[in-house]
């Protein structure tokens, strides 16, 4: 099966990658980003014929948005090397370091993972983003990017391949699937002799299909159901401020705030407030019965909170305390992102300690659920899932370790 | 569905354990100590139960000594809690911590995964074992034991309930399901909702079962194909004793020697004397034509070399350098433990960074993986993935991250 042979190219080249000095590893990203402002025009033209296709295939106008490629956006990818080269490599760390008393030299010390798999949809910089994540992280990558973007694909991967072999790698390093059937990729996702590790990039639907499928390890990323919980002792300015951010600022991120939780006390004196700052901004506001006789909402039954709406809808409701809020995120949420606003010390702290997510804020936004935000520099995905890594995935993320034991002959 | 219930009760309890002080932890666990040790005769009395079922069922005696609970055994239990009582928390250590330029105030913290599930077979001391590293790590535990000691389990797993009761604790902290039937276990395998790591221990079996059908995030532990390789510049008299102790000090465990590499160089003058004193300890040899045209072995084929022995067998092979070795490592072994005697410092180096395992020695005995001796304390199992944990896991292994961040009404 072809695709496998695919995934088998880059397994195989990873046994020597994963020694690649960082000096060349860095050379190989410093070519890459001026092999492709150079060549931006050539990118801005196989991109047009999948942008073509895609039009004359019916596409949506967002769909085709998210495909496309102009200047800037590949200047983008050019400054997204930039930074990735100037972070510290994470590999060959060592991470403990110990003499056993029988004398064994004993240390951890980060590897690479060995080669990725990575499947994502229809944005073509996804494939330069993560070609530089694992070429930096000593990592083979295999890529299985949107059919929609395969020309687009097929030519940025052509220009990663002509910066690794100006510095003598072999071109498996990177490896793009030639446009596999689903039955292909559902092999792929169980190809645990040439995939390590296995990061599906998109929609929803793309991840649960392989958390269903895969048989190798996969991390779980992006559904982002976030929840803002506005307790009974809070500043009213900066918590209107903070809502309408999270819901405004980008409301097609996982980050973005999804459903907004009010303390009973303060209801009927808040949701007015906030509803009038929401909709100045058109938001569309659902709520239960309970918020319906306070403002004017969609009427959303007690088991519809589970919605990640991703546009500029708000699901609200009115709880008991801080424990309800809780119980709500917990019940509702996906371990993304939640906040708390309060004046109440003990109300943050009980929040922070019980809420069960990755991210958890107190008097700001969710919205901050970044890998730059947070320091990784760049970010290859935002885990949902506890094993492994949680939240935004940086360099580090795409490292294991291993144990190094020196001897003298000793025996147990 | 009996088993989503229970699990379910552990999953509910796994939110205010989460915040259960180490004081009271470890006054669990000092409390679980007494009472198994004051409990003794009573827990051999219950064990008997299953011995006398199982020996009516015509269980193999390894089985049945395997199920045994006798005073030494039991005593082992209570010092295994006693080491864990004197392990530093896992829970709340501050992984980061970074105040960013708008001034939020970031914190990566170690906390609980929640809810672990563990499936094993027949050894009861696997229960106390588990339960313990569970409750010192905050997380709270669905045991599935083997039936053949539901008796042995469920009697002890009553007296780590009187532990937590005594503490004021809920009795959900420990869970044991009952007695569940596979379509049972299957449904619990896959209920991600309940159960945030699942763990099997036990024979390949159990494991490559669990893998398959699993829907929630798995460590795979155990199998242990490990191999030494022997270098043409060599000190043969090390070499000896540490391949004798690698096969022979316990060949039932999965860190035990399986085949065994020899560079052409020296095979012809090496393999008599290795053959010779592996013989005087009753070991089988196997081997492919070229190692039977220089000893006497039983004939392998030359795919033959992917058996996990577990028992005092050994394949060898004779390979042309290290490179072969490393090749024929990573394509035959389980990325557990294998080792390489070479007096060739850049071979060893070479071994070090290209063997794709999570433990690699040199010049020692592959023996030495285990969470004692690495200096964890205490292992849950050895993990022969990558994802979240390799090598032997301890205390640590047991908790994920979240970042808590505070500000002052900051927004993106």
């Amino acid at each position: 099966m072809k695709i496998l042979e695919t995934a088998k190219k880059a397994k195989v080249a990873s046994y020597s990658f994963k020694n690649t000095s960082v000096d060349i590893r860095n050379k190989v990203l410093k070519d890459l980003k001026t092999i492709i402002i150079d060549n931006t025009q050539n990118i801005i033209k196989h991109n047009k014929l999948d942008i073509d296709d895609s039009i004359k295939n019916g596409l949506s106008e967002s769909l085709i948005d998210r495909l496309t490629l102009n200047e800037d956006r590949i200047k983008g990818m050019a400054d997204g090397i930039e930074v990735i080269i100037n972070l510290e490599d994470p590999i060959n760390l060592i991470l403990e370091h110990r003499i056993l008393d029988n004398g064994l030299d004993l240390k951890k010390v980060s590897v690479p993972f060995g080669t990725i798999g990575i499947i994502y949809e229809s944005r073509p910089n996804v494939t330069i983003d993560c070609a530089a994540l694992c070429i930096k992280s000593s990592n083979t990558c295999v890529l299985k990017g949107g059919k929609e973007a395969f020309n687009t694909n097929k030519y940025l991967v052509s220009l990663v391949h002509q910066a690794l072999k100006q510095n003598d790698l072999s071109e498996d390093v990177v490896v793009l699937c030639d446009n596999p059937s689903r039955e292909e990729v559902a092999h792929l996702m169980k190809a645990k002799e040439y995939i390590d590790l296995l990061i599906p990039r998109g929609s929803a639907n793309l991840i649960n299909h392989t958390l269903e499928n895969a048989r190798v390890p996969v991390i779980e990323t992006g559904a982002g159901i976030c929840h803002i919980y506005v307790d009974n002792k809070f500043n009213e300015e900066k918590a209107i401020n903070i809502i309408v951010n999270a819901k405004v600022s980008r409301p097609s991120v996982c980050n973005a705030v999804e459903t907004l939780l009010v303390n009973r006390e303060i209801a009927k004196d808040f949701l007015p407030k906030i509803s009038k700052a929401l909709k100045e901004n058109n938001v569309v506001l659902n709520g239960n019965k309970e918020v319906k006789d306070i403002i004017d909402v969609n009427l959303l039954k007690d088991d519809e909170y589970d919605i990640e709406y991703l546009n500029l809808t708000l699901a609200i409701k009115i709880v008991k305390d801080v424990e309800e809020a809780i119980e709500h995120i917990n019940h509702f949420g996906t371990k993304h992102s939640d906040a708390i606003i309060t004046d109440n010390i003990e109300n943050a702290t009980k929040f922070f300690n019980t809420v069960d997510s990755s991210s958890i804020y107190h008097n700001t936004s969710t919205r901050f659920t970044d890998g730059g935000v947070f320091g990784l520099g760049a970010e290859i995905g935002i885990s949902t899932q506890k094993m492994h890594a949680r939240g935004p995935m940086g360099l580090k993320e795409l490292t294991t370790y291993a144990y190094h034991i020196k001897g003298d002959g000793q025996i147990r």
